[in-house]
């Protein structure tokens, strides 16, 4: 089932949705769709969808693929590597990437991302249990910026670095996925969650020992080789086969 | 001014108020208290204070007094040092701080805290015209975890690790706060707003240019010399004068 948010030109007030072919049928909560039935459909034509998630938090793993902690230089940590991007830099399909004057260079990160369906909170066994789906996520990176400071906080919290969607898919299995990274068309990553240093349930396990997981809150689990810059007027689309493409543009950050 | 968030023993969902003596005057929103007079009052006496924050994120700022940075042995960063921690940390007043068993030394760290009025992005000017008013903070913090990890999100981002309250008072002004930490009784930490390597009004103007700061969310600015480890059994109470005391005890985490 893929689950998705949209609006449309008469209710810019984002809703959920579950998709069926070229159909919108609208759901009250991705986290209970058993007891709200959709009522009415909507031609997905006339809707624009906008970021799958609002997360309380969007909890990220830092180099969970060997290829791509070899890349930048980086050792392999020996638990989970976590940090935390801010609500506020999540954009949804479609929306521009911004790159802001405090940075030189702004990099693509193309990531599987899981979405939380029920609370977590220091799990033994069936993480997947607490799953609601799986989406593309985008961990815009001012690369410069990460090198100069001690925490990344900075670096990875500009408002639209965040790009999520286009909509989750709640039933696949986590340890097949692929994900693709495309700029301007052209192949740049590829990963597969086979390759993980620390695969997702393992992932969703550990977190919740440290912070307990609401309904919505996301984590990114790692970026594959082939990162790199983002210039304005370029397209980058993170791809997983079963999910879909999120795709975003860029451009320079406008005058405040 | 002073703003709560309470519960009494006949409702448990927290209701906004503003405290008047021993009254609680309940509002809809403190970020819109004009157009909602309070109509009735409750006793202080009957209600229990909760965290007066339900922040989309918590911003914090590393390394703000140099006699802390220098406590442990870091330079000065020539910018803010920021960090996340998530909102699942938090807790009210007299709520418990629980030690996890990952770490072996968790440490409390008073801090002053923002808490933000209304959207706030890229400001250039009047920051302090963004700010509801001010709060005390424990950025409670496992040491041995900070020191191990490459980013600090693990080691400060436990449930019960970020403890905000009494109350926020509206009517300040920043440059004058001190910030004082007793536990058990004792004198541990006191700091002075005017000794903040980088002040509040740059902080928020600083952080507006990186992240899009939205009613609600928390700044924590920073924590003086005198930090020190927890055990189970200690009180630990941060004092901002004109504010109030926020205090918590200590207990080993509960079994899963």
């Amino acid at each position: 089932m893929k689950i998705c948010r949209f609006v449309t030109p008469e209710n810019p007030s984002p809703q959920w949705a579950i998709i069926r072919g070229d159909e919108l049928l609208p759901i009250d909560d991705p986290f209970h769709i058993a007891i709200t039935p959709p009522a009415r459909s909507i031609p997905l034509s006339d809707a624009q969808l906008v970021a799958p998630a609002q997360p309380s938090k969007i909890v990220c793993v830092g180099r969970n693929y060997r290829d791509h902690a070899a890349e930048l230089g980086n050792p392999m940590p020996p638990e989970p590597l976590l940090f935390l991007k801010p609500p506020s830099a999540i954009i949804g399909p479609d929306q521009e990437i911004q790159l802001p004057a405090e940075s030189d260079r702004v990099e693509y990160e193309g990531e599987i991302a899981v979405v939380i369906g029920r609370k977590a909170r220091r799990l033994a066994s069936n993480p997947l249990d607490y799953v609601l789906g799986y989406t593309c996520l985008n961990d815009v990176t001012a690369r410069d910026l990460q090198r100069r400071d001690a925490q990344w906080t900075r670096a990875k919290s500009f408002d639209t670095f965040c790009p999520i969607g286009p909509v989750i898919e709640t039933d696949l299995d986590p340890s097949t996925l692929i994900v693709e990274t495309r700029l301007n068309g052209q192949l740049r990553q590829r990963g597969a969650a086979a390759e993980m240093a620390f695969p997702i349930p393992f992932l969703i396990r550990y977190i919740s020992h440290i912070m307990t997981l609401e309904p919505g809150d996301v984590i990114a689990t790692g970026t594959p080789a082939g990162v790199g810059p983002l210039a304005p007027g370029d397209a980058v689309e993170i791809s997983i086969p079963g999910i879909g493409t999120l795709r975003n543009t860029v451009r320079p950050q406008s005058p405040p």
